[in-house]
């Protein structure tokens, strides 16, 4: 049955091809407004952002008093002869002749007209996706993983599933979630009185991912050049507005590459997620535009169209303390930039984009390239205006003995990396790689400001609703 | 630098671009031969499933002594002259001028010439992707991805990323690994001595989803069509070659769809999903078939060129009754096929993928369409020859009265469900999906009959290695 009615989306943007002619729709109804004998209908059937007008007629219509009384959100489906609305505020609208109750709406129905705050729409996440708002926000979600995705095949990566539950928490990345099917009531002990993990699903501790870091590189040196994009998490009480328990992540991995080809990477794949957006949501974006956030289209033509800036964190540090601008932290070499300081470097001082690179090895993690120095680590730090860091990546240290002289350091235990060790033991070559937070791209697309507000079911501390 | 080092999978495709041109590729050392004076390293570099032919030869390099001993997996730096060698068992090789050590090798390098088994291989995943199977294996799970998406979004699906961790167990399709952040040394409990998970991380219990079903509904019934495609688990204990605890699933949902549309839905992705494998992996589709599964290629094109058949439980349990075929287990009218009787079915009777459509309603999960009859529900299962059932689904109970009927007939808490009702409640719509389990289509592509072997780092009972 679906192919009967065809997509509002297509007759909009295929008009021609329609106009003149008996068209059937589904969809639901968004908004209705009737007199005695004749009416409108906003009706939306969830394949493109805009409404489609249904006309309705005492005259034409032998349900019109059933139909014109429809509370919101019923699912009704119409025929009807597609007319062309020249100067009216949408380019089509439908004469119906037929229309059927799919399913009628109760009253009760939540998401009337009166706007909602997002807080509120948060408690109905079964129902927000019908609203103006979530609609272009899960529409857009969906074409930047596309996008993502379309940009690694066509360059040739794989796309790498690394695994979601470890045994390890070798990452180091964040506070982990434990995994088991231990009876919570009665835990296995051993004869010390400790838990007794090799009675536990996986013979020992388990945990749900930080990163497929690791993992991806393996798969980068057998594949060159390799993504991945999945779910990671996080076991962090923090309620802000910019973390979730639960979040997705892209971490692609090249070979044969250093961290000019990293930064080169990570700028092309911005712009192009940003572009495809751009072009295949040019309503979600106008209306992101109009409603969340006013100069949001400049704001992403101007990543678009700027060369990303590139300067170490020795000179940024510099640039900030002779900067004059007093802020909250001190900046001081050694020290990780605060969110203010990103902030006033690439609106402030760049209005642009901006990489950091090379920072102190003490600040961050240790399977970075040791630079000549022995202070500094090839790391880099992508900076956007109007959120900070939006990608942290690195090349990664391939020389064995230099990795494990980092691992003792920093007071780990060389056996949990035997294999990320012998990476650097059979063939091993230069490489490098970032991380995207998919959530943070996605908030700084659509401007939305809260990253519960951008994941259709968000998980976070005491919330797993839905 | 790495645009300096041209993909060997350009050098194939693109060949005549560079032929008796210098050329300069990176990669690692497959196989090595060499005289005194002269020989050949086979050299991958992870962008091509075959490898190039370098020829080293003393008076043209400097260095050839310490190249032409270099052990295996070795990654080296080439210069050299593109020569065609028509009639060759490779279209193109290297003449080297330049040679560069990029990481040397360790001669205890485990994967040497002679075959290894698969269980070996398992024990080195590491290592394995550098195989020509696994790196066979693993593009093909990369481009099948790829292909997946590009189907849904071609034909304007949303990607619906369903929630990981989720609060309920309400899908009832398997055992579920729990989530927690307790200290299970010191498990808070209330005053009736009951664990306390109000003091959990999401202040009741969680677990890892076995499906994204129920979530993909609430979307499909926002933007009509959409899919899930994420990592999914089941802890259950076994250790079958064909189930992991973790594996990744694609789940569409159609809105305005019927069952037959759901079947057309299923039948067009598998033979998408086929045909871009092997329009796009010619060279890995070929080894699988010359040195996994022999039939393979024959198998893949038969389905892609057949109509799939459709039949009902009822039809195919009667067809099996009369076959005269002996099975272990009976066929008896309200018991659910075993993979003989599917397989039977498929491979036997048509030769070709089968719906088999409207099962008991007892041996089927609770939200299914109720028929007429009162005694069959509207599920589908696809069967395919080589493998039995591939995919399952069903037209949705869209009727919130029917829903709740069989919601308390199965001994099922209604408030578990209370969102779910209400998409009944709301703007009802005739709505279908169905499930497909990635894993088991990788297999069936590539002939692999372990499904530990078509995931990077497999997990299963007592093994989260890597």
């Amino acid at each position: 049955m679906q192919k009967e009615f065809i997509e509002i989306k297509d007759l909009y943007r295929k008009k021609e091809e329609y106009v003149g002619k008996t068209v059937n729709v589904a969809g639901w109804i968004r908004l209705s407004r009737a007199s005695k004998n004749f009416g409108f209908i906003e009706l939306n059937d969830g394949s493109f952002f805009k409404n489609m007008q249904i006309v309705i007629a005492e005259d034409k219509l032998e349900n019109f008093k059933e139909i014109s009384k429809l509370p919101i959100s019923s699912s009704i489906l119409v025929e009807g002869e597609l007319v062309s609305t020249e100067g009216a505020k949408q380019p089509v609208e439908i004469h119906a002749t037929k229309v059927v109750v799919e399913g009628e709406s109760d009253s009760s129905y939540p998401l009337q007209k009166k706007r909602h705050t997002l807080e509120y729409l948060r408690t109905i996440a079964h129902l927000r996706p019908r609203s103006n708002t979530f609609s272009a926000v899960f529409r857009v979600r969906s074409l930047a993983a596309y996008a993502i995705h379309k940009f690694f095949q066509d360059r040739n990566f794989v796309y790498a599933h690394s695994p979601i539950i470890t045994g390890s928490d070798c990452e180091g990345a964040g506070e982990m979630f434990r995994i088991t099917t231990m009876d919570l009531n009665n835990i296995p002990k051993n004869e010390e009185g400790n838990i007794d993990y090799s009675k536990d699903f996986f013979g020992k501790e388990a945990n749900l991912t930080v990163s497929g870091q690791l993992n991806a590189e393996i798969m980068a040196l057998a594949f060159r050049n390799v993504y991945t994009f999945g779910p990671t998490f996080r076991a962090e009480n923090s309620f802000t507005q910019r973390h979730a328990s639960e979040f997705w992540m892209i971490e692609p991995e090249i070979c044969f590459a250093d961290l000019e080809d990293n930064m080169e990477l990570a700028e092309d794949m911005i712009k192009y997620v940003i572009n495809y957006v751009m072009e295949n949501a040019p309503e979600e974006m106008e209306f992101f535009n109009n409603f969340i956030d006013k100069g949001l289209l400049d704001r992403l033509n101007n990543v678009v169209n700027s060369e990303f800036k590139r300067l170490t964190y020795t000179d940024a540090v510099k640039i900030l303390q002779e900067s004059g601008h007093e802020f909250e932290y001190p900046v001081n070499w050694g020290d990780d930039l605060q969110t203010e300081h990103e902030r006033y470097l690439t609106e402030q001082i760049f209005k642009a984009p901006v990489f950091v690179t090379d920072y102190p090895k003490d600040i961050k993690a240790f399977y970075m390239r040791m630079n000549e120095d022995g202070k500094t680590v090839r790391a880099m730090d992508l900076l956007v205006p109007g959120v900070g860091e939006i990608v942290g990546g690195s090349q990664r240290e391939e020389r064995e003995e230099k990795l494990l002289e980092r691992i003792e350091e920093m007071g780990l235990n060389k056996e949990d990396y035997w294999w990320y060790l012998e990476l650097r033991k059979f063939g091993t070559a230069t490489h490098s790689g970032f991380g995207l937070g998919f959530e943070r791209i996605i908030m700084y697309m659509t401007g939305m400001s809260n990253i519960r507000d951008v994941i259709p079911f968000p998980r976070t501390p005491k919330n797993a609703e839905f």
